[in-house]
């Protein structure tokens, strides 16, 4: 398998890419190639340092950078020969099969829409975020691809969230929750309904609305919602994750006995950070486009970005997209506005 | 102060809504009545086992109640004497000040709404709901009365929010933040760049896009969002502190060494636990109601009820409702559409 990665994607770019990239070199199956986009003449002596010399990495020479507070869309327009753009065309060109990047997110959106366009039959991609849910991953789609989208759109994603669970996570039968206001048919706003009325006559796995409450304990392989809510629930769980480590650092600092007992129970901690550690999860899918993406955290560390090239082997080697293109055929018409 | 609490409101109710009134009896200052308004045959044993004999309480028969799965508008107009109408008809006919409810939301909103009427300039009441933020409490509004909100409702909630915090929470220049998608005046959607357009124009101390990563840390007093993402927020961050809370005991279970940590750690648990806990907040008051509605959480224990109950005399003593009116007059047609 063959990946570009965006070498200038993310906040600590193109260090802890270049640094995740070799990680994913040693540990990641089948991998036979990445290639490397972005600024030759910062990536050669970084890639060096980092000891990368390896013939399966190849520097592609890419002069422009996509900042994150860019309009994805005049980015794109204007920055031809920006990182993600080049890694989105070798995609294009079939150099290789899968994209990652962890830059700007609309960018990358942008980006694989306009190059590699859409799967035959849908109308918009949808970011499908991993969510650690107690019956094993739970994807949150859309988390931030279209934030003002149609029911239809959301339709899509369901059909599009069950082929990825199914046939990347390995669960046979995937159940698919609407994130809504109350578990009631009723409730919910007229688009929560519309999307409600879809779903059930879809042939999909639909068990209704599900709430916030919802999305870690009870069983769901999917659950659906706008980009915007998608965008902000996961930014607004990972903060509640962080004040809450916070406090507990507080807490447990305050008394001797406190600190003594936090040395004894330090792996405990651990074991909970690592299990709410998006870095563990490495990346969300663009399900889609005509062609892999794997979104990465802007915060992304060198093991956030070896487990997004390990998400985007992954996809390539289950065949996502031919299995989502063969779905959406079998479904005929329904997921159309 | 009187104050008039759904005695039927709650998973349980009357219980624990009894038990509540009992400790805001001992507690809140300035608390001179309480009427129970609910099922006088089921009210009255309960009030007598729970030792409430004192004259403070009264209760008001209400032979009906509003169940949570009920459509609101559909349960006020049907059942006239009801817990939370005989409730809030208690606050119309002058007999009390404020009414507490952890029963079904939406019908305390349309109750309140269709009763009470809204004040002067304000279109939709708005629930807001505290979060606590690293910097003081801070304000969600609106968290759920109004799931698809126009543009000016959020100008008014956040008028609403700033005359809350000045006046009940002692925040002099109240900070306002708009739940977006990023920081950038350019971030979110169609809706948020309207309400981003009102906002700065306002004349309110509004400090731009918040995300969700800023809910916990960054210094907000108010944090404004539709009342579907608001409602679809806390519920997540709920979860979030729920499944960390469970995934932390199961870990720290697992050896005797984490386990003997864990014991000389315990206060420590408990003190963020005490942090994150709505039972110490209360209640959220709706705000825009002409009279004080204090809307608790479904799954209110005593400590909450009674908190529910402090919060309503807070909003009696410190006249919010007055200041909100003077406020809007101030800003003149600015909150109108």
């Amino acid at each position: 398998m063959k990946i570009a990665v965006d070498a200038m994607g993310g906040d600590h770019a193109p260090g802890c890419v270049i640094e995740g990239v070799r990680l994913a070199l040693e540990s990641v199956a089948g991998l036979e190639k990445i290639y490397l986009a972005g600024d030759e003449e910062r990536l050669r002596p970084a890639v060096q340092e980092a000891g990368l010399t390896s013939p399966q990495v190849e520097i592609v020479h890419a002069p422009e950078v996509v900042d994150m507070g860019e309009s994805p869309a005049l980015a794109v327009r204007r920055k031809k020969r920006s990182s993600i753009a080049v890694s989105v065309d070798l995609v294009k060109e079939g150099a290789c099969q899968a994209v990652v990047s962890a830059g700007n997110t609309g960018a990358a959106v942008a980006a694989t829409t306009i190059k590699l366009r859409l799967l035959p039959g849908i109308d918009r991609p949808g970011i499908a975020s991993p969510i650690p849910n107690d019956h094993g991953m739970c994807s949150l789609i859309d988390a931030g691809a279209n934030p003002d989208p149609k029911p239809h759109h959301l339709l899509a994603y369901g059909v599009m969230g069950a082929v990825y669970a199914r046939h990347v996570l390995g669960v046979a039968n995937p159940r698919i929750g609407l994130m809504s206001l109350g578990e009631e048919d009723t409730k919910g706003t007229e688009f929560t309904k519309d999307v409600f009325r879809l779903l059930r006559s879809s042939g999909l796995n639909f068990v209704g609305n599900v709430e916030g409450h919802d999305l870690f304990e009870r069983p769901l392989d999917v659950v659906l919602c706008d980009g915007f809510i998608g965008n902000v629930v996961l930014k607004s769980c990972e903060a509640t994750a962080h004040a809450m480590f916070k406090w507990l650092k507080q807490e447990l600092t305050r008394t001797p006995v406190r600190r003594l007992g936090a040395m004894l129970a330090r792996s405990a901690f651990l074991g909970v950070k690592e299990r709410v550690n998006y870095e563990n999860y490495g990346g969300s899918p663009l399900l889609g486009v005509n062609g892999i993406c794997i979104i990465g955290h802007g915060s992304s560390s060198p093991k956030a970005i070896q487990n997004a090239i390990r998400v985007a082997a992954e996809a390539i080697a289950h065949e996502v997209n031919p299995h989502i293109v063969e779905e959406l055929k079998r479904l005929g018409a329904t997921t159309h506005a």
